[in-house]
């Protein structure tokens, strides 16, 4: 057996220094790596390929709501992203601009998208003339670029990222609201039954809604150091982009009218929640659904009865491989104990070893990874074992979040408590004006809690608000956000 | 029934001016838009969705081959860029450059990646150690950006395409020959049995190999006004990038050695050739494996007879649904002509008319597009002839696309000969010196003939150069290009 460069295992512990451990985790389960281009990583196939599972079950769900594929292009004039205000004031700070081509200076800059909302409705204010084009339902699947002047951290904070980036149109405010919402309980499906994590779903207060919506509905996820992070989103438009963009169309009646839109968006910032949600002291654990790999074989060979146990887990692997990600970690240079750990260090949901005296009671050991179990398993049994462990391992990882989820956030009345409870690394449920002033004020306060969401489903809101005692509109969910 | 603002059949003929009609299938067929950037086009749902086909067939076969998906940035700094010669000469006068984020202006400018060499062999050099981690075989599927200034073409030439793009990297020079190869024989794999196109694959001549590449492999495809356009290709690039980036491993026996490399790709400028080889006076001729829909129902309606037409309808889709992308074309707003005439022009596959009287008879009628012929079939047979049609338009598609190529390509021993056959707008076979100069000659003689590639499985070549009468060294074809 020969050492790999780095030490395998993870020095960093979650509940200690989570940033270390995150960053080491990303170096070590291979998932990304850094590039020299300032901000930007390069996404390695472990994590790429986690991807492709998360675009394929939102891709198989927005085209079952019959939304279309299409793609735009990457660059727009300056001119045209400058046509809503609220929206170009959101984005300018942020955006690459293209200035040069070959040894020619542009004419007029051109910005790499931040989001494509200007370049697309262009279009649509052209193609769509009367009710019968409605409603107009794109999506696209690419790269965006945000130049942020802040720290970047992997998946959660780069300049360029992969995203779908939906832009729908209909002809009345209601159909447009109902598709709202339903795209955000879609995303929320994918959260629950892919990554396993439970969120908190609501409305965003005006002073952190997106640039240029009327309402942003968010899903709100809590990490393992008391912050909140944004998962997918969903905007209402209104029509403040139809009017900038004069997107018309003729009624039924043969009136010119605006349409209403919305935009939504899941990103690849999610790959970095699943890791921070999940992970433990010994590395990713990853739900099944999004598990480039869902079960590994480690086969323990001995000289005299290598042949019997290779045999035998090829035999596994077989059975296995028409249904499930399997992998026969047959490499001789390293010895079981390493291969353990590695596949720990990468999350594969269900480990099967086989040795000579499992052979001889015609079983192996399943070990899982969430729960770090082992049992015994007769030969025949385990396709059917493998199925039950991985559908357990999903709802139970599900169950787990939604229980932390719920521990960590703390209803109150006061400011001090709410002092207390966000210094404590909870989140905080509290009655709220709705003043930007307010809020502002609030975060300043604590350090810097500030408003998640207005969680859906609240009661009716009796009370004063807990920053400045007038009369509350909301009960809001604050927290420090990443 | 009521008219669409433009009309809905073509105006121009292939046959006729070939770019005229293009163009206007293009905008009729609803596949691509312009846009307010110059040179960049709009993928439209109905192309985007045969590019999302491409990507499917291509990326399956190259799983199955162990290659994987990974992801890069979008932006390559100036300094890495200009690390290895002839290839950032190739590049440099269509790079698009940024320069300013933000109100900042960067320190370096970035390069748009015209193509990703140079930010992924960074990363390569870091990654590989020893002969343990070769071979290395990464893809990416994504946008690159080569700022033409000839006039744009929808697909065949724009300043942004979608490709994927192979980087492999192997110990010995046997191996990666192997595999460049390999990967163009799955190409053409994937041209014949998805695009029903058969090409003529080959090596390009030094002349015209892929800048930075040892040779290149490509496949050439003939378009009816009688140019070539070249289709994938695939590229070994020797250790020309290994020594430029440093990309080094230790050997079995402690050597240290520089890797052996490969690029490939498919880009979207394939759609365009599907619409150029298969369309007709009618429109899109779309091979089934490609076709968005592979068949589209339309009845016949009358008044007294609607309900059980409708419902036969009904009963046929949902028969068909499970296994074919089927759509039923149940519009109040136009009648069955107009219908028939815009699938025509969409070239979906097959079309099942139904009307009252095909009802009496327990019949429909199946017609396909690419022969346009009919025929009455049975109720309870329809998903079977559905399933062989479909087969046969494939395979028929195919046999077309092959006998054209044959038909067209010309062995010629003279250039009066040759100037002929290019004139007649046919492809030439002739021999070749393999002196740039001398493919020079030929080309201003022949009014922009140009070598194509060296086709594999030529005969020994004995004989003198059709252009300077020296001893020919290769077998090549010529023909102008796209």
């Amino acid at each position: 057996m020969e050492k790999k460069e780095t030490s395998l295992g993870l020095t960093a512990k979650k509940t200690g220094d989570m940033s270390a451990w995150y960053t080491e985790i990303i170096q070590k389960a291979d998932l990304a790596d850094y590039s020299s281009v300032s901000g930007c990583i390069i996404l390695k196939p472990y994590a790429y390929a986690i991807w492709e599972k998360i675009q394929q079950a939102v891709d198989t769900k927005l085209k079952a709501m019959g939304v279309k594929n299409a793609y735009f292009p990457l660059f727009i004039p300056e001119k045209l992203l400058r046509k809503e205000q609220a929206h170009v004031k959101g984005f300018s700070p942020e955006v690459a601009w293209v200035t040069e081509a070959g040894s020619t200076k542009l004419d007029e800059r051109l910005a790499i998208r931040p989001t494509s909302e200007t370049i697309m409705y262009e279009s649509y204010a052209k193609w769509i003339r009367s009710w019968r084009d409605l409603p107009l339902k794109l999506n696209q699947w690419n790269n965006v670029v945000r130049w942020e002047f802040k720290h970047p951290v992997p998946f959660l904070r780069t300049r360029e990222f992969l995203w779908n980036e939906g832009h729908t149109c209909f002809a009345t405010k209601e159909e447009a609201e109902k598709e709202c919402l339903d795209i955000l309980n879609m995303y929320d499906g994918v959260l629950k039954e892919h990554f396993s994590i439970e969120g908190v779903k609501g409305k965003k207060t005006d002073h952190e809604k997106f640039a240029g919506a009327d309402y942003t509905l968010s899903i709100e996820i809590f990490l393992p150091n008391g912050k909140a992070i944004q998962g997918p989103d969903s905007h209402h438009d209104g029509q403040n982009f139809a009017k900038a963009f004069g997107i018309k169309f003729l009624d039924n009646n043969g009136q010119e009218q605006f349409v209403y839109q919305n935009t939504w968006a899941i990103t690849t910032r999610m790959i970095g929640v699943l890791i921070l949600v999940h992970g433990d002291d010994k590395g990713l654990v990853l739900p099944p659904r999004l598990a480039p790999l869902q079960a590994v074989i480690v086969p323990i060979l001995f000289r005299d009865s290598k042949d019997k146990v290779l045999k035998e887990a090829r035999d596994i692997k077989d059975k296995l491989a028409g249904t499930f990600s399997v992998f026969l970690d047959d490499r001789d240079e390293y010895n079981p104990g390493w291969k353990f750990n590695e596949w720990e260090l990468k999350g594969v949901p269900i480990r099967i070893e086989i040795g000579p005296k499992d052979l001889e009671k015609s079983q192996a050991v399943l070990f899982r990874r969430d729960t770090m179990k082992k049992e015994n398993v007769h030969l025949k049994d385990i396709p059917k074992r493998v199925e039950a462990i991985l559908e357990d391992i999903q709802s139970n990882l599900l169950k787990r979040s939604k229980r932390v989820l719920e521990e960590n956030i703390i209803e109150v009345k006061t400011m001090e408590q709410f002092s207390k409870a966000i210094e404590e690394k909870k989140l905080v449920k509290a009655l709220f004006c709705g003043s930007g002033d307010c809020e502002a004020e609030i975060k300043e306060k604590t350090g810097g809690a500030g408003s998640r969401n207005i969680p859906f489903g609240g009661k009716l809101v009796t009370g004063t608000c807990v920053g400045c005692g007038k009369q509350a509109k909301f009960n809001v969910l604050w927290g420090k956000s990443y």
